[in-house]
């Protein structure tokens, strides 16, 4: 997407094709800085302090952090430590295992000089596979938006199509377009009016930092609000649809993603507002059929509740306590939403109803 | 209620009678700091600046800067000027208003060198009357903990019982007890083990620092989580009872209160969850049938949203700005909870069913 008008992509090969490139997310929204990483040590290290973050981009990261090992060194001894290395970096992270195996999978039968070309041509597969699954997401997802913009009442046709969304899953989570924002930066693209209302979501914020970003710096028009305020402004008719993105998706079609999330489908549910769920198939587990039961959910630090980040009127951006001294907060980093308050899912291949048979018919084929 | 074993109120007339003490609501969480209001326009700055908040502390305020009038100059003139300063420092603030109308008709018929005493005793009464009021609020509440406790699967008695809590209806907010923390303080008092989840309520974060720093001071076991967080807490089971206070309540069991309070009504109703309101009756507003059609909601600064206060690893309290540069926000302070989503109203006269029929029962003899 853009950047002020110039476009970016979340990671690229560098000229000379022996380092890549990535942005600094740590540093978003205040300060935008890249980064050149030119070994796989310092391409574990971009993953683990979230200098990358998102599943797919973490994924394509690793796929060239090999890339960058084999340069080096492209012996068997090279690949495993490697390999070892950065599937160390997020033990759950199943996109990464999955980027890690596909690349060892394709360079391991061959000659050691023809590795590192080898590990380059498929990180970089894997990296444009990323970007059209979403653009596909994109434009199924638009086609939802053009819908629902053509059956609005005759004195609201032409204004901006208000969407809210929670967290960020947007290009900077993937490689480009990213997923829930992906319609959003189609619609946009192609003349739609439509107008983003970006849920701040606490505790880390990445929906006031990274989503405002994205739509600020594509230009799409935004607002960002406090995840209280969402429920107000779908009794009063300021919402047309919400859009978000999913960690996890049952093979029932429950969701589990950024907590907050199931608040959002309550209102919604509550008041007749379309709510849909953008996701590449990756994310379906087909082997559970219960999420709220089901899925073990993270609680991660308390400091993430009881202090904020920003930037203070001078100097760097900071940290500063949010609570009187002595009380504890709790963390739990992400919330199931029940199928039957998903209005839809928006897959790379196609629209489904959030329900197993919905699932089925798009991906049983596979 | 107690700071750290000691006993406080939020105002209280100062040794000598001719000055009033305060906390300093504004550098809470971080400092505790009081204040000597001694003439009606420190009263007036009190209130303007926000250094008392609260519908019936504010009250309170206004009766007592009355009285410190009087005490300078007690001739009709004076008394006129101070109502009109003190009332003009929140137009919109029925209790205040009330509150002065009510010092203003004890003392005018009155010859001058009467009318500061008379004053003085007005502002006390006043002041009593809400502590008795909230203290009865809270034994009602208590009533109904008490059953909730015993309603609980046999190996889940004696553990606390988990109740949730949103902004800060607490005793900061009224002369003592509070709203909807008053049960809570009944319960601990009484030896009912209680657990309070406290929503940070963002954009002021008054869960987070006000709430807080009373049940941590109190003593009363509490947890600070995100806004985010309570509808995963109940789709878990723990939260046994959301308790929340109210701006306005219509005659039909509407309430006005926080934003984001909806967002948990919607989420206890989904889950089985009692969801109370405590209010005074005063809060009713009988001309009102559908709060969500007919109840204006302010927007506040965006500037609430974009930026946060909070206290720095060093130094003083500070703002720091969580948005991009150029992204906006927008601000709704309040928003409806529907009457169908409410277990029941918790009021000084007892509880009652969130209906027009309900509220008849307990305030048509008024």
């Amino acid at each position: 997407m853009n950047i002020d008008g110039r476009p970016w992509r979340t990671i690229w090969l560098e000229e000379g094709g022996r380092s890549v490139g990535v942005i600094d997310q740590t540093l978003l929204p205040h300060r935008f800085v890249t980064r050149s990483l030119t070994s796989v040590e310092e391409a574990a290290e971009a993953i683990v302090t979230m200098v990358v973050r998102g599943a797919p981009l973490i994924g394509v990261t690793g796929a060239y952090g090999l890339m960058l090992a084999l340069q080096t060194d492209p012996s068997d001894a090279s690949l495993a430590a490697a390999f070892e290395r950065l599937d160390a970096t997020r033990p759950t992270a199943i996109n990464l295992r999955w980027a890690l195996e596909r690349v060892r999978a394709k360079v391991l039968p061959l000659a050691p000089q023809q590795r590192a070309e080898a590990a380059k041509a498929e990180a970089a597969a894997i990296a444009e596979e990323d970007v059209a699954m979403c653009e596909a997401i994109g434009d199924h997802g638009l086609r939802l938006f053009q819908e629902i913009a053509a059956r609005r009442p005759e004195e609201r046709r032409g204004q901006p199509l208000n969407v809210l969304t929670h967290c960020n899953a947007g290009w900077l989570a993937t490689v480009d377009w990213g997923t829930a924002l992906a319609p959003i930066y189609k619609a946009h693209r192609s003349g739609l009016p439509i107008h983003v209302w970006v849920d701040e979501t606490r505790p880390r914020n990445q929906g006031a930092s990274l989503t405002a970003f994205e739509l600020g710096r594509e230009g799409v028009p935004h607002t960002v609000i406090v995840d209280n305020a969402g429920g107000h402004l779908m009794q009063h008719g300021q919402v047309d649809a919400v859009i978000v993105g999913t960690d996890r998706t049952t093979r029932t079609g429950d969701v589990c993603n950024k907590i907050g999330t199931y608040l959002k489908a309550l209102a919604a549910h509550d008041n007749g507002v379309p709510f849909y769920v953008a996701l590449p198939g990756s994310t379906i587990d087909w082997s559970i059929g219960d999420g709220v039961k089901e899925i073990p959910i993270e609680a991660r630090s308390p400091l993430e509740v009881t202090r904020i980040a920003g930037k203070p009127a001078a100097g760097e951006p900071t940290s500063v306590q949010l609570v009187p001294d002595g009380s504890d907060g709790f963390n739990p980093a992400f919330d199931v939403t029940p199928a039957r308050l998903v209005t839809a899912l928006i897959t790379e291949r196609g629209v489904a109803p959030a329900s197993e048979a919905g699932l089925q018919a798009l991906y049983a084929a596979a």
